[in-house]
């Protein structure tokens, strides 16, 4: 990449800013002050939960499923929106949209965050977005998962594509953020550590199951010394599809979910042994969340491996066996531009599998 | 952190190069040049201890003490100033301020680097602040300690505050800098490897002692790579409050010092039994520092946990202890913004501490 | 964070994407737009072989030496260039470059990556430069081998000047976009994973053998991952020297090379028993490359520690002795200001050490 011009350099005080802290530096000689120094940047602050106007239920793990503050049994169903900042730029990052998420019978909302959307607002303007959804979801009943939206090898720091890069260091201190500022919100019900682990076939470097369960447990650590009220989610190896070695090898922590992602072409219909030998297992044991499901037909927008079923027999199979085994879901992805969309337009006309997933969700919320 | 002018970054061409590597590709194409290319980046230069004018001793290390040149016992009782940098925005960066310290009796001063402002400045040009800082030292016969002024977990990445932020490789950087630099320098008698290593309970991770053992020991063989007439120190857990682990698993290196900051509040009155438990005891064996000691009453300007003391009795009671056990110290801390303060203002009124460690300071510097 | 004006950011797309991924969140609010969101940035794309005029061989290893489809064993002789950007600066990154070094008798070019203009042009840039040096190549029947120019210690982060710094996640990301990019490109023969790995006699850090053979053990199979029709090349310690680790444990990957880079003073004259033990005994048993040799007089442009040989001696010791073992070499450097030079100027003129390599190019040319 060549520069055109450097004197685009003196213009751009702002870039700096972006790049390093030290930016307060530059007025350091010319304009002596000690009250704007990098000494002063504020710690950080707490949620208000006086902001909350509907008392929820701190959901808790009990046995393999979630309870509510009276001991009854939680499943979640609900949706993924798209990254906060990308409704913002397409201006529906508001209370309509949880209204009608609510409305299509939706009881939680997965929000994830993306390293790079993560970083490009910074960490305290970032958390003015996630405040706004845990009001709005707040005010309508809904409880939130919060996933830190990777994809790839945190371990040896290489990623899938330039908007989940991330480190190891950047990925602890979120979770640390995250978990100071929302100590006292129920709302967010689910802390989603690390949305899709791969090594891509090696062509992301390699790391075993212990070093993985290590981070995990280490992250876990961090949340639970900030907030014990609150429920982290661990997710396995192939895109989050692959849960096995938590059978000899579980995360050694209490209080925990597992998640998983099984996408039609994660293996071939009828696709139930497969499951349940692959993730579907650790329901028995744990809490289960399927926090990535969702489904298009060839050729229609948004689809792309490993997402593409052509027949839409998946909606049903999978949502009969999660009900089955007792797991959660939230499916992928209640926006008009990311695929598999569950919306066509910002009228909400649902897709395919958006009318299916909600026609599930209503009859739920009503009986 | 908002800038308010663009102006300053035009006399900041030194920002650029600290931010990005890449800055000197944007004449690349325009401007072809073989003269300036990132080739030609200069190679650090050592100090030129020409400029010293004051013959000092180069400090050792001798059984559980400090010595000269001649052999005798060295205990060092001085002050911290605040950053370099705070101090350049303040305007008061300048021989005078250690003409005030060489007054008040002190023979050390305890220069804190914070990675945010050594980042902010670039090393070469943070060098040359404490190469001022070399000189005005020198010529009044003060030795220095330099402090990489961090708090938290340098191990897994997560800080306290962003001031403190680094990493691993910046810090082993930091010290091969500084110890190339100033090689030939007895004026700077302690390098302080890491100021304040903490895991707050947990929320900044988990790090074993064998961990920091090792990184502590990796820091030393750089610098010992570079200069062996200097003084190490290593700094224990909990805001350098406990070294109990250095009883069964000492650092390996030789020559080195230990270093504790026993605020008032980091236990109970009468102190005393707790101290010699937690720490004192390694001042039988090694050199110790107490690199950071002070106190305030409740209420007053600077006034925080941990250095709250209502009575003014920590002040002879450290101080007594200290001298006993034959430790060296510096107070923290001698500016009039940063608490818990030695002085009230710029005509350098002393504090309640800073009345009393000048007068412990004055009492010990005519005996 | 906040942005004072947008409009800045409209003209300097580059600039942003080099500098952080964040840079597309300048326009968020005021530009609600989700056609060139962060989620929208293309994934990286292969090299068309199509591109390809001459039909090359894939070279790989059997036994100790190269062979080519035909099972010819391939010795290869050449030069190295300076970086691709210390070309385009010098407005001689173009044909012509590769011709004359085609007509001097080389049957390979060595590119040197330096780390630092790798970011300063940012990867996809970079590869641009890459695959016209490819074309070129492909064109007169060269093979190029590709040098991650690093030097220092990757293991720990320390390197011997700011133009060598890297990371360990960005070395990784580098070999993994090369592999990917350049997969169906017999013309790049060999990817040397990290040109010169030294401790500086402890100022970089402490690495064992041990972390460094996984270090290249997992590069090798990232490398391996995308494309297994490439010989990954490992070097030793003390700035590429040092094979003698090899005897013991050796890289555990099949169909690599060993890298040496012999330069005059890295021993004394009559120098053969030496190198025989340091690295020459490895091509008993591995490919190896000498990527680096070169001598220059005292006095003489471009003459440093360890490039010196007073009486031109080393020439025809170092070629007869990589002839009777069968290894491979390029000499540093075909550039007029790096040293020590090969030519004089930009008609080519060769220095002593020019004329001396091609006259041995020359002569193994037409025999």
């Amino acid at each position: 990449m060549t520069f055109q011009s450097v004197n685009y350099w003196k213009k751009l005080p702002l870039i700096l800013l972006l790049l390093v802290n030290g930016a307060v530096f530059a007025e350091s000689a010319q304009n002596p002050s000690k009250d704007n120094g990098w000494w002063d940047i504020p710690y950080p602050q707490q949620f208000d939960s006086a902001e909350l106007t509907h008392k929820q239920s701190f959901i808790k793990v009990k046995g393999n499923h979630f309870v509510n503050d009276k001991g009854d049994t939680v499943v979640f169903q609900g949706v993924n929106i798209s990254d906060p900042d990308k409704l913002l730029r397409d201006g529906h990052w508001n209370a309509k949209h949880f209204d009608v998420i609510k409305q299509w019978g939706a009881n939680v909302v997965r929000i994830p965050v993306h390293p790079i959307s993560w970083r490009g607002h910074g960490a305290n303007e970032y958390m003015k977005l996630i405040d706004q959804a845990v009001i709005w979801a707040n005010q309508r009943d809904l409880y939130l998962i919060l996933d830190w939206h990777s994809i790839g090898n945190v371990i040896d720091g290489l990623y899938q594509h330039p908007m989940y890069d991330t480190t190891l260091s950047e990925t602890k201190q979120f979770w640390r953020s995250i978990a100071y500022r929302y100590k006292n919100v129920p709302t967010i019900a689910v802390y989603e550590i690390f949305n899709e682990p791969t090594l891509y076939g090696g062509q992301l470097g390699d790391v075993s199951w212990k070093e993985w369960k290590a981070f995990n447990e280490e992250v876990i650590s961090i949340i639970y010394a900030h907030d014990t009220n609150v429920i982290p989610a661990v997710a396995g190896f192939n895109w989050a599809y692959d849960l096995r070695p938590v059978k000899n090898e579980p995360i050694d922590a209490k209080g925990i979910a597992y998640i998983a992602h099984p996408y039609p072409q994660k293996t071939k219909p009828p696709y139930i042994d497969s499951w349940e030998n692959t993730w579907g297992f650790v329901a028995k044991k744990y809490p289960l969340i399927c926090s990535e499901i969702g489904f298009v037909r060839e050729g229609e927008p948004g689809a792309h491996m490993p997402v593409i079923n052509n027949d839409g027999s998946y909606g049903p199979i999978i949502t009969d066996y999660l009900e089955k085994i007792g797991a959660s879901w939230t499916a992928w992805v209640f926006d008009p531009d990311w695929g598999p969309m569950m919306i066509k337009d910002w009228n909400y006309t649902p897709t395919e599998q958006g009318a299916y997933f909600k026609s599930v969700m209503t009859k739920n919320k009503h009986r």
